[in-house]
């Protein structure tokens, strides 16, 4: 059991401890990994390529034209979760398209804009059809928020 | 190994013949419910409920203030894919908005607008984690959009 | 006469502080509940179903994908008012649209993105039918504001 | 027991077609007057301040820059439920806001773009608050649409 | 020579410093008024319907679901400038469309969000048809601004 | 007395039919010329830098990102109305503020999307400043209004 | 002197024509080559690493979340122009963002949605600084455009 | 070889930091020229008509009804690129449009909002097909994008 975590850029980390934090917690381990779809094309390609002989699904995270969680779910037949991370200029509207909108035949599971947390629990919901222990702790998290604790 | 396909709206069942098209394409048995959110909120909390003893994973589509999908998700910890569908007046912004932008701890998989066909490919990914032989069918399907077939 | 306020998170509470400024000076009687749509779904609907034994009418505020007052809404034939909470991705687009863009059967009375003054007075106003002593509180209400009295 | 409905323009009466035939099967009586909040300012002027006399409360709806709810609403105290109407241009985006952003002091009841039915049930559900047998109606309404009834 | 300035709250003084600097620079002499079309309805058409008695234009700014500039201009035959003034939620777009996009028959003459000045320099080029040494002055502002003399 | 109309393409001459009918009405003459801010950069700064020779303002309509009418009005001191032509794959967002976004000392008096009705009011109501006749004609025109006679 | 064209889908085929024709009229060579950034990543990378080998230029042309243009200027430091495609949903704002905002490092010279033909004056454009004759077809095309004929 | 840069206004200078000092680490030389397409029509239009006896390719930078681009671009055949610069009420959106939204004929390369950086490299990669060494340089950068040092 393992996630693969992939950042198009060292300063947007900051923006995924959401997902680190949640995953910590469900006990789930992960990569990650900063390589951006733009910067680093072949890098991107391998890694994805090659995610499924030792990853569950992938995470990806970036900003602006976002291309990096369509671009990674171009190489592998994995789930990925795109979160699209806000810029100041547009307010993550381009992210939130670059992401989503994404022509039929290659989906990105996406989560809201700067939705770090919900990528993590999604992960760990998908995890869960293939190690059943995961459930009970999702349960355990939903009974949390019921009685009003923050996650 | 089943899926639940919730629908808003029996007027909006041709929105949805693309996911059903390439889950049977998949021998992936799924159900098909129409319950509105708005007009049946107890039927849809009931379903959805218990949805984990049945099914594992939901679709949901819906339009204009697509609360279904995150109501659904609300009373679940399955997996809940969601696809915003397209209504003349603000051209599927309002669902987009209302199925992505999610709050932390209640996350739904979001696809594109109309994206019925990669809500589909997206939930035989996640199925696949628990049921590998899917993963044949998904690099048979990634063989074929690579040699052009359409999808 | 008693109105019920419900936020979809405590963090909020001070988004609100405008509509409790104002059902005071009218003394209108109020509950503050804070449930999340997302979060506390069953407490949401058993609080919305039963409403109608004590409440007159209904004030949901939430942000993001804004489902609390839909749902409030579904589960009632009270009129339930809506304040849409600017969250700072999207500057509340789309809170607004989760919330106006209601389905036809289920409507929901929307003010404007962090309305909650506004919320306040239309609860006023429409309680003024059964309560016409409060149409003379109105009355006074649109003196000061044409003298430049600020509310 | 009386609505008053005012339409911008007698070429919009098309759009509040809905309005009218459920405000019909409630049996609740309404008027209905086209004036246009910019071409008869006086008239709307005059039917606004005098409406609390005959009308418990006033539907209205207009296209483009919307003025006639708020500017219906600045001249009584009766609650005013506002439709904005879809033009082609801007998909009623300009409605919306013009509509919605009232600024505080002088509440619109917003229904969604094109909302013709919701503002009819909106107005039965708070008539009711004065004419419970409204109630009965409502309710029975609420049971139709679970069992999958069109309104 | 005289110009109307509307304001719609005194809080936006700040908003038309601008056009005041600018008009006082012109010499040309305005009054100052601040009504707002929703609070003072019956004040903003008196004021609006004997405009044209002392006033050669109206000037009006105004925020969210900015009504005032359309309204003055349903009361004169005078040309009204609109100036939509940007708030926090939604970044002037309500505003914008709001004032711009009247229906045939009511025109305002529109400049950006914000463009208190230009609103400024735009009523005195069209008071410069009736005032025609104002001619004069607009031309030696447009050879400042090539020379890069700010505004 | 004369308006100059610039089109920016001869498609888009039955954009501005009603400029033309409605100027007829009103018995302003005026002259229609077609020149394109960007493929006749020269010919439109010759025009509208001797404009003031023969006009008394100047009517600009163009689609996507229209500069015309900031074109116009930077070459001159008349005032300029400007019109956005809607075009099919933005519905107008672009012209709309490529024309009423003009930075500070160079106003266009920015009328709706499409509003070639208003464009021609507007600019009878800025030349009755110097014709007095045309007032009664406006006048004329707001009777019939109030009516309801359609223009 | 050579160009390379890659259109995302074969469907697209269609928008591109003005492209082709103008190419064709300006005498410059080029390819066409259909090839989906997310079916055909690989083949969209090894074609866009060698295209500097045969190729000036490359034109890329995709809707929705239209990545190819950008995964194409990831692989190649030639010059890439790429073009937003509409599509029904969202009015092409999908497809434009997720073209022109590029990060930092890898370009995309956007033009229109749409923009077809102004991606081939673009193109010979930039192909004029090493082509000088095509600077003599430039200069013709805009006399041409400059008396009126239509491209 | 040598750039022509214009800015729209002094105050924007800190805005393309980014792109001189690319074109300084790249050594291509450049003039940096600020004359505004509204203040100095005149003068942008002979700098741009004389630009291509001088010059090899022009960058335009331009915020709100951000013309510059477009104008330049109307009057020569040099390639011309657009930076959209942002400003605070609309976020750059006006720009953006103003910009890229060009009409059939005269193209202008936009890259993102405040996209600096990237006009430079665009810059750097036209200029490569006349000056093949620029390559070099380009392919040089790309390696050190490739190893994460920022540029």
């Amino acid at each position: 059991m393992k996630i693969l975590i992939i950042l198009g850029s060292e300063s947007d980390s900051s923006k995924i401890e959401g997902t680190e934090k949640l995953l910590k917690e469900f006990k789930v381990p992960y990569d990650l990994i900063v390589a951006s779809a733009h910067r680093n094309p072949k890098k991107v390609g391998q890694i994805a390529s090659t995610a499924d002989t030792k990853y569950d699904l992938i995470i990806a995270a970036a900003g602006m034209a976002a291309h990096l969680p369509g671009v990674v779910a171009s190489h592998t037949t994995l789930p990925v979760i795109g979160i699209p991370i806000e810029t100041p200029s547009l307010g993550g509207f381009d992210a939130l398209y670059s992401i989503v909108q994404m022509p039929p035949g290659i989906p990105v599971a996406t989560v809201a804009i700067g939705g770090a947390k919900n990528a993590a629990i999604l992960a760990v919901q998908i995890l869960s059809l293939k190690y059943p222990k995961l459930k009970v702790a999702l349960k355990a998290l939903k009974h949390k928020m019921e009685k009003g604790v923050k996650i």
